[in-house]
């Protein structure tokens, strides 16, 4: 069985929905958009195998009624980590790690042994993983999972196969998680949709110690959804806020939405200190990126992250400059040895927050 | 002088920039577009007399330098009100009020005499009074400026001629109000580019009084500019995060903008009761919303303002249901005599916010 034959391919590649990339030795196809059903971020490989892509999961924004409506009968709850999403695979010997958007990422792929013993992939080389990188030192996220507090790690939440539509079924990849000790995402507890009680109590204790929130996966392989604790929100906002204007304006009023149905149905509406905490998280931002454009006339995130080949810090390097354009700008002395590694430290300008910023604080008239 | 000739509105209308309206005896043309000039909002009479539209004045985000960068000599600095623009003229012996887009407005009209003696018009017939109504029972606005407690009052800010460009010279209009003892907005004081000390203390004072803030209006009639209080922005938040997705996303985005650069430059950084009034200030109204939904299955708010006459309430029915279709729900028994007026209750539903939140508290999945 095959996802996409070779003319539907090159009419893709035809009509500028995918491209030809290489890394190393390793040639392959990324799909930039869908193609008769295999989704966007899908990539083919020279032999003709495709890794499907990672598809969105829709969220609920309320257990009561949301879990039975959505679900029919029993499944898994998961936690969900604060990190990027990759699909790792087995090629011609090597292990890779691809993106979102389906690009072999050169720092995931390069720090992959470092976090994964790949003995799984010579039983199963056909096996797609699909993990979250947490951690602060990240190329791509200021925030991440409570649960990493230096450098990165691994968190295994799915399986998938080359040429297959769907994951493997819950049992499977809990038997190969434990048959091979995979790093995982936690798996808490199979419910059924009237389970109600015990899974607020899950969330909330989830939303108290700073976490994300929790995946739901029917046993029977149906649609999925997530469910996200008011505090990530209020997390987000922290890491956030600094580059206001540089997110979607809608990334904030989502998620005030989110969690203050989050707040209504978990008896949250008098936790004062976790309002205050939320216009803290706003402000204070704010005040960052304010004495950045004071100081250095620009507002950025700074991003720190280590490869084991000076080589995949430089092909990262050219990845975010040609993806990032002039919103990166990588320090002078980088990549630099620390130890084992090649530190790369860099920053994305946060281009309209530096812009207005600047203006404003220079006394400049706007109109609305 | 005309400002706007015969031809070129013949033009315009034609062209969709301008249209005909009538209110009782008074037909008059509405100038939906700029043309030649006249700004949007402008209206002409009958006689060809022209009402010019009220500009936008920009905002500065700092005090410090943008006074001095703003301004080259004196400047008044007057409070400016949470309410809504109207222009007041006199047109066959009758006082009418026009709404910022040009409509006359059938609410300002008819209670214009409970608010004005309109002596003046006797003496200036040419003249525009642009004032702000500002106060809880208003058709319009959910929040207003905490001067006015009850039902709506006037405050006159500035005066225009008719078919003449530009507003009447400061003294000119403080001569005015004070021969005709016209209701105005609070004149502080005359200030220097170089007094910032001052105006900050003036703005903090405002600030911690929950008012609006200020416009600085140039001596020699220059531009103005305004600077509104951080307060100003978690009240606007206060009354409109009910309908979050209603309002266009950087509404909220640039509020929280103002309001960090307020604070930064006032020195409220460590102000923590404040930073905890927004976050309440955002969720509070989302509760709200959440119980609307779960009560009513719909999300609005609630207007009422009163009539003296019952056909004015019935003309500005007629204009809500024209220019606000399904987005207003006018109550049964309404216009209703209360006293000597009549009462008028209606609600403006936050359609998008229903829609949401009908779906997401019924258990709907989302894809963001």
């Amino acid at each position: 069985m095959t996802l996409l034959d070779k003319d539907n391919l090159e009419i893709a590649l035809a009509r500028g929905k995918a491209e030809h990339l290489a890394f190393g030795e390793l040639c392959y196809t990324r799909l930039t958009d869908e193609i008769g059903g295999v989704p966007k971020g899908s990539v083919v490989l020279a032999d003709g195998s495709v890794i499907p892509g990672y598809p969105s999961i829709a969220r609920i924004q309320a257990l009561d009624p949301g879990l039975k409506k959505q679900f029919e009968g029993p499944f898994w709850a998961e936690e969900k980590m604060d990190g990027f999403n990759i699909r790792i695979f087995f090629q011609g010997g090597r292990v890779y790690a691809l993106s979102r958007g389906g690009f072999v990422c050169p720092f995931s792929t390069d720090r992959m042994l470092d976090l994964l013993d790949p003995a799984i992939f010579t039983n199963h080389p056909e096996l797609i993983l699909c993990a979250e990188l947490v951690g602060p030192d990240n190329p791509y996220l200021e925030g991440h999972s409570p649960q990493v507090q230096e450098d990165i790690d691994l968190f295994i939440f799915d399986m998938m196969r080359r040429d297959r539509e769907g994951f493997l079924p819950q049992q499977h990849r809990m038997d190969l998680l434990e048959e091979f000790e995979l790093p995982r995402a936690e798996i808490f507890s199979r419910f059924q949709p009237s389970d109600r009680e015990a899974i607020s109590e899950l969330i909330r204790r989830l939303d108290e110690d700073g976490k994300e929130g929790l995946v739901f996966k029917p046993e029977d392989g149906g649609q999925r959804a997530k469910y996200v604790t008011a505090r990530s929100n209020t997390y987000d906002f922290s890491v956030t806020s600094e580059g206001l204007l540089d997110q979607p304006p809608e990334y904030f009023t989502n998620r005030l939405l989110r969690m203050g149905l989050f707040m209504a149905e978990h008896g949250q509406r008098q936790d004062h200190d976790r309002m205050s905490e939320l216009g803290h998280a706003l402000m204070q931002g704010l005040f960052r990126s304010i004495d950045a454009s004071r100081d250095h006339n620009r507002v950025g995130s700074r991003f720190r992250c280590r490869f084991n080949r000076r080589e995949n810090a430089y092909r990262f390097i050219q990845h975010i400059e040609q993806t990032g354009g002039e919103r990166v700008k990588v320090y002078d002395d980088m990549p630099r040895q620390e130890g084992d590694y090649w530190l790369l430290e860099f920053e994305r300008i946060h281009q309209r927050m530096t812009g207005f910023l600047n203006q404003a604080l220079q006394g400049g008239r706007q109109f609305d």
